[in-house]
């Protein structure tokens, strides 16, 4: 395979073995301080401070000029007022720097004074082959390099993500946003006022780059829309872009030419451009990481066909709506599903699509109902509700067996103390069979416990949750750990506080388990809901659920979109 | 004022001196057990379990019926199979029983036979002057009576809202979400299949509630619409009512017809229904709970005209497109203002609305902006943009103040140890103006620290600054026990990482005295944004910042609708 230029072009900019930062300063009231101090806390390579007065900054030795340092500098970071940047690159061209962050401002977003300034820039940079992100931007981070080249520190981790962004803020808050999803990036760059690389270098890179999985971009303007197609549409055959692009409005056109000096463009034209090339549009920053997630964490699904699940009536009733303003296919559930359902729910079930138990006690049939659905081959995606709300029925659970409660329980302690004892030994000896067995009798007692109907259907269902909750990645999770916490608590033979929390902790686990259990088997997409606003994160086992219907569904539908586009 | 006779009906309902479960059972695995529970540990009335087998039901004595009960019975919260519920109405006819929650499902959302059912049930009831509520609900909440009659335990808090829904697990997530944003309910109430008291008569009574300000309501389908167009209409003039209502596609048609029986006629129907009433209509729980918490901290506005203010050009991008597709004008700026900030701002400050600074590191500058427009007649409301940010930005200061930097600090702590003590003193003495001086000092230190422009032309700003954090309402608050534990960290004479986080905890009050100063003034909205996903919550001081620009958009124009109404 012959990789383009770009590849090796932008090497130097994101494995770069040594960074000087232009403008570097120990004045704290200066970006030139917090953006020195960013790389100084984690860059590993060679660091150099350039400031033409002081002879060290936070402690290390500074230069006059970049052409002073003593070794190579493959990048810089340049924070110096805008009219003294192209003199600093005429020293970077000197000195033979391959690449240039540019975070100073007052370029092209301030008009055509800037603009004379930056094509000055840029001609300067040229000369030497530098190639330049910037200006006007927040900086950059490569995981690879470890660099994290920004204006002030920011809390961002390695991960599949790839982020290119017109706007530093949103991109910051893309960051920040999906960082407390539990999610990390390869490449990050807030790239201005996007003078010399391009949006669509940026994404042809990443193409060649595979730790990356999902491509994220924010654009205000882009220079050529026929370049832009054609570099993106070889890219996105071969693995999702998701872009964010306001200028629907007068209102917004008119701020993106003050914020980062781009021509808006006709709404009309990107979407026709975003259409064409396979590229997913969303319209916020938490919808875009929505999506982004569903590409990480689901496969694709094979039509638009989809059936709800709900532990309640009116979360069915919500999402059903959701789904059908998305375009999907709130299907009639097949025939055989609805026999099989007639005999394991109460007569008042919902005995459609949305399928709702309708306030049956017994969860484990609830939890069976996925696996009835997916076998059904018109059946293309699920949506399964009520994730957290499984978490909220053992808090329930456990608020019966607080302490003040405990000696309704007493008898169910003291048979419970030597299964726990024994759980522990077996835990401990590692032996695989020896734990499925032991979850799979777990699961039963637990399940004798709080259920009306017998447990004797149910042999099945809890061999098959055995098996997930088993698997290699859930052996390598912290689930088993958690587990022997639970049994170490109940061993002492009391009910408390902790124990009930314990159980909570647990019951997520077993869900995400049993939902990645499905996926892999039937390879369609079970797309979960919470109902509560509260931030999910993505487990350790790779599972995200989304707060509502609307979200979930959002999700569905772009996952549809770019498998037909495909 | 004669009050209409559902005020005096509904009072039983909810401040009733007794209740009784029917179908309490000690048998876990059944509903009959968490609603019992969920009464035991929290109804402070007398509490009877009606059970026909067990002489003791979670340790109380237990009555085969509700007449067995030797005294009055206000409430009764219904939990028996669907088909005995007709002849324990008649009990409580006979018992003289004023109220009742029918939590047992398989009525009217069943079909036929349950609908049979169900209007057999409501007539025996009337015979008795029994208001019903459900069935096939969750149950209800009220705060004056201390009332969680639920068929589980939930989490909920006193508060100056009010919900009444056709959907259990939609108004438990309602309910759930507004805790976690930290507000309460006056009354919740889950209806269901709505068959006795209607929607419109709970808000009839809501209206007359004064500790109620802002009514939600989850329509699934309504009995007689123009019923209430006019009740609902002489409500929303005292206070605001906002609605949920599924039923825009076929898909939820088809759900609700089977979740909770009712017919969910025409959207359009609907549409007009709620224009007329001046009821404001949402789309998802989360902008349901957005346009409430509006209502409740936010004046309306006097007219659409809105300006953005914010730290970020993208932030503002993202802003001025929401609002222009929310119906808002986002006007020019005006002259004055245009020509104060070209004086207070770097010359590369985007020069129109939204006013973005564009990277001033001189942040007392932006707060000093919202002032500037409040203060033009032609502006009607601002959307303050980074609210969240100002943390963030402390903790890029603070991150340069950890441990291991603290000797480049030494004579700065030295000179602050003295400075520390004394407010310490000041603080303790409780002298009011003493501790505004200490509070403008403070700040215009803290403020020499990190700006590069000198404080005095800033002295006004302090003042005003030291006077918001100083109104009685912040003085009740922890912010001064927050700021005395700050100075009695500095006061040890060393920098470390508590005193970041120190830092960052002071900053949001601060952020949030600002803008309520600002509200009180103007008597304008200024709404904020914080810029992550991290669910926010109401602060002491009364301030709920939105975690983004297309929800505070939102909430502004929804404030403009009911103004407009009105």
């Amino acid at each position: 395979m012959i990789k383009p230029d770009i590849v090796m072009e932008l090497e130097p900019l994101f494995r770069p073995q040594s960074v000087a930062v232009i403008g570097a300063t120990n004045n704290r009231a200066k970006w030139g301080y917090s953006t020195f101090f960013s790389l100084q806390n984690n860059y590993p390579g060679k660091l150099y401070p350039v400031n033409r007065q002081d002879d060290t900054i936070l402690g290390c030795q500074a230069f006059p000029k970049v052409t002073d340092i003593p070794g190579p500098v493959d990048l810089v970071v340049v924070v110096v007022p805008p009219e003294n940047v192209a003199k600093v690159m005429e020293d970077c061209v000197a000195k033979g720097v391959k690449a240039g962050v540019i975070i100073s401002a007052g370029f092209a977003e301030i008009g055509e004074k800037g603009k004379t300034m930056q094509d000055e820039v840029i001609k300067i940079a040229k000369q030497g082959d530098i190639r330049l992100v910037g200006p006007n931007c927040m900086g950059m981070w490569s995981a690879a390099g470890n660099l994290p080249a920004f204006m002030f520190p920011m809390r961002i981790m390695p991960g599949p993500l790839a982020l290119i962004s017109q706007g530093g803020n949103i991109g910051g808050a893309l960051v920040a946003d999906a960082v407390a999803r539990g999610i990390g990036f390869q490449q990050y760059v807030s790239c201005g006022c996007t003078a010399d690389i391009q949006i669509e270098d940026y994404v042809e890179y990443l193409g060649y780059d595979d730790s990356v999985k999902v491509i994220m971009l924010y654009i205000e303007g882009l220079g050529e829309s026929n370049r832009f197609v054609e570099k993106v549409k070889a890219v996105t055959a071969k693995k999702p872009v998701i872009a964010m692009k306001p200028g629907r409005t007068e209102a917004a056109i008119r701020a993106i030419s003050s914020h980062s000096g781009t021509l808006s463009g006709s709404n009309l034209v990107y979407d026709s451009v975003f259409r064409k090339t396979g590229v997913i549009r969303t319209y916020t920053t938490t919808e875009m990481l929505d999506v982004a997630i569903g590409f990480l964490t689901q496969p694709l699904p094979k039509g638009k066909n989809v059936i709800i699940t709900t532990p309640g009536g009116s979360y069915g009733v919500m999402c059903a709506e959701a789904c059908a303003l998305q375009g999907l296919n709130v299907i009639d559930l097949p025939e055989d599903a609805m026999e099989t359902f007639n005999s394991m729910f109460p007569e008042r079930w919902s005995h459609g699509n949305p399928v709702d138990p309708a306030g049956d006690r017994d969860f484990a049939q609830y939890l069976k109902a996925p696996e009835v659905l997916l076998d059904c081959p018109e059946v293309d995606a699920i949506i399964f509700m009520g994730f957290g709300s499984f978490s909220g029925l053992s808090s329930v659970f456990a608020s019966g067996i607080d302490s003040n409660r405990a000696k309704q329980f007493e008898k169910l302690i003291k048979d419970f103390e030597g299964f726990a004892r024994n759980a522990i030994s077996v835990i401990d000896s590692g032996d695989l069979p020896g734990i499925r067995e032991l979850i799979k009798s777990g699961l039963s007692y637990g399940y004798g416990l709080m259920a009306s109907s017998t447990t004797s259907d149910l042999e099945g269902f809890f061999d098959m949750l055995a098996e997930a909750l088993t698997s290699d990645k859930m052996m390598k999770s912290n689930f088993i750990r958690n587990l022997r916490n639970f049994f170490e608590s109940m061993a002492q033979g009391s009910f408390n506080d902790a124990v009930g929390q314990q159980i909570i902790e647990l019951i997520e686990p077993i869900i995400g388990a049993l939902i990645d259990h499905w996926i892999q088997k039937y390879n369609k997409p079970v797309i979960t809901t919470t109902f509560t606003e509260t931030l999910s994160r993505i487990s350790e086992e790779g599972h995200f659920p989304y707060p509502n219907a609307k979200r979930a569904s959002n999700v569905l539908a772009k996952l549809v979109e770019y498998s037909e586009y495909l």
